[in-house]
């Protein structure tokens, strides 16, 4: 991942997600529907699974208004709002405003869910918000399933999709922020 | 069951539930946590699950003001709700007021949810409400179960379990209707 | 007012209501959008104002379902969503669904909000929904108006306006029920 | 006003507040009692009550964070939710980390309510939340007085009380930020 995790040093950050379930919830701090939504539901997924079946980890994929979302506000957001997951910071592009990990997963603005199984294998990918029961079906399908190499070295990097189809128009409409899709590099 | 369902006939009910994983939603039409909570919740099962997969049975489970919550009131009820989950009435005691399934199930009031998994076994036997999210989870769990024997003669009746705990004080607290524990025969 | 008011008495009736504030609760006891929204509603009316002011009465106008929304399931009803503020049952027409009170106000369905200010003048007729803060603010501008005639005799009855405009269509969508218009005589 | 208001130019702003009621409405963008309930019901308010009658002023008290809650983050934030009423940055304290206008109010924390009659006479003074229906029974007392010497020149400032009674504890609890007193000169 082209983020950086203050809570996962790089040497061990395999190690811990070694068979686990990961949420990848991708927000922006001041991306309406990720404050009244997304994010409170990545705080209840956090508090329903247990920590050995299932991590909870943000992603702040600032794609608009770069010099307010910096480290500093988020650690003040994060301070205000009580968010006990991990959040990395996905790492800015050279080249255009969509950050590398956005990018590399297609995700088509905030909030995005992605969804990783214990093989480390993309099973959602999701863009908007989602309501409670179907995303606990899908994680509750996750936890059931039996890792199938559970004693093999590491788990492998997940591999992200083409692009995503890029039909959402840029801006905030009801809270969802889309990202423009010119600047994706 | 001791339930009288208008939606399964007799001869083929378990023929209809074959396989498949039941939710039995327990409530009493003026039970304020049933109509608030309970209800809009099963019928959002109803909604996520696909219907060979899944099953949503309501069971009116009166044991309080039984001359008012009377078949007919109920099916004016279900009209106005536009409930669209078959639901079957639970049979009264000669001996006391709480139904004859409801105590079966020791069932402690209403709303109340029973799960049984494709094998007819109970795996959830709630009172009270329960969030979205960890339901969800439950149930996508039980749809990852393959059906052990898929292959053989029905669905086994799910054997009640034995009294609830029996610690719900009678009445309706905060919407929930527990049953007065003396009446359980 | 044809309502049977279990709690005024019809000699003093008059007494009690004179120059306060009267905010009368049109529901049916089977209707979802009354259940959930008007009810509620007219006991946080009844929480904040000063029982001095104003004065909260439910009306229950039954035009369907006759048989079940009697006064012993009106009373298990109150019961169990624990209401305080004093209900009238809405005397039957013999010529009709609509019972009396209903027509003579001309209330297009359920939940309907009929507002009387200290003089016994209707200020408010409305079918549906109405936010709190709109309702509120009408609420406070009649208690902020001065009694005209603090010293007279009585309150002067309530003048039904004519029969409501009608474009109502009959029946229970979006959880509010309105009247088959034909029905009114 | 210590406030610097981006709406109303230093010389027309008494002018435009004329015979008006003025909500005020203190926040901090990264307070969660703010965003998830004082900053949409100032917008409520905005839409139920006429221009002019009443003028809702946001004010951004900031009391906390001060260098991540800055004039373009503030910027940021207002158009990403949309906010469409006058916000004024509270002007900071050479002597400690509470505004100037928020000292002059005595305001505990955010979110806080300021109501001010058309007489420029503070009406309200409220820290932390408060329902829509008595908050739109007090703005319709005031929508209903008569402005008591409505041509003459100007309205008067409103002059702050004392310093708040200060029970508040420093710190987010419940989404509610409350400043912490000793900072207070």
């Amino acid at each position: 991942m082209a983020a950086k995790s203050p809570d996962f040093a790089p040497t061990n950050r395999k190690q811990a997600l070694r068979g686990r379930i990961v949420v990848l919830h991708a927000f922006q701090m001041l991306c309406p529907g990720c404050v009244s939504q997304g994010i409170p539901q990545a705080s209840r997924i956090q508090a329903v699974f247990a920590e050995r079946e299932l991590v909870v980890i943000g992603l702040h994929t600032v794609f608009e208004h770069h010099a307010v979302m910096n480290a500093d506000a988020l650690q003040a957001f994060v301070q205000e709002y009580g968010l006990s997951f991990p959040i990395g910071i996905d790492q800015p592009s050279t080249q255009g405003n969509v950050p590398l990990t956005m990018q590399a997963y297609g995700l088509r603005g905030t909030p995005s869910l992605v969804m990783l199984d214990r093989e480390g294998r993309i099973r959602l990918n999701h863009f908007g918000p989602i309501d409670d029961l179907p995303l606990g079906a899908l994680l509750g399908q996750l936890v059931a399933e039996a890792p199938a190499h559970a004693d093999e070295e590491g788990i492998p990097d997940p591999r992200p999709p083409g692009h995503g189809d890029g039909q959402a128009n840029a801006g905030c409409d009801s809270g969802i922020c889309a990202r423009a899709l010119q600047l994706d590099s």
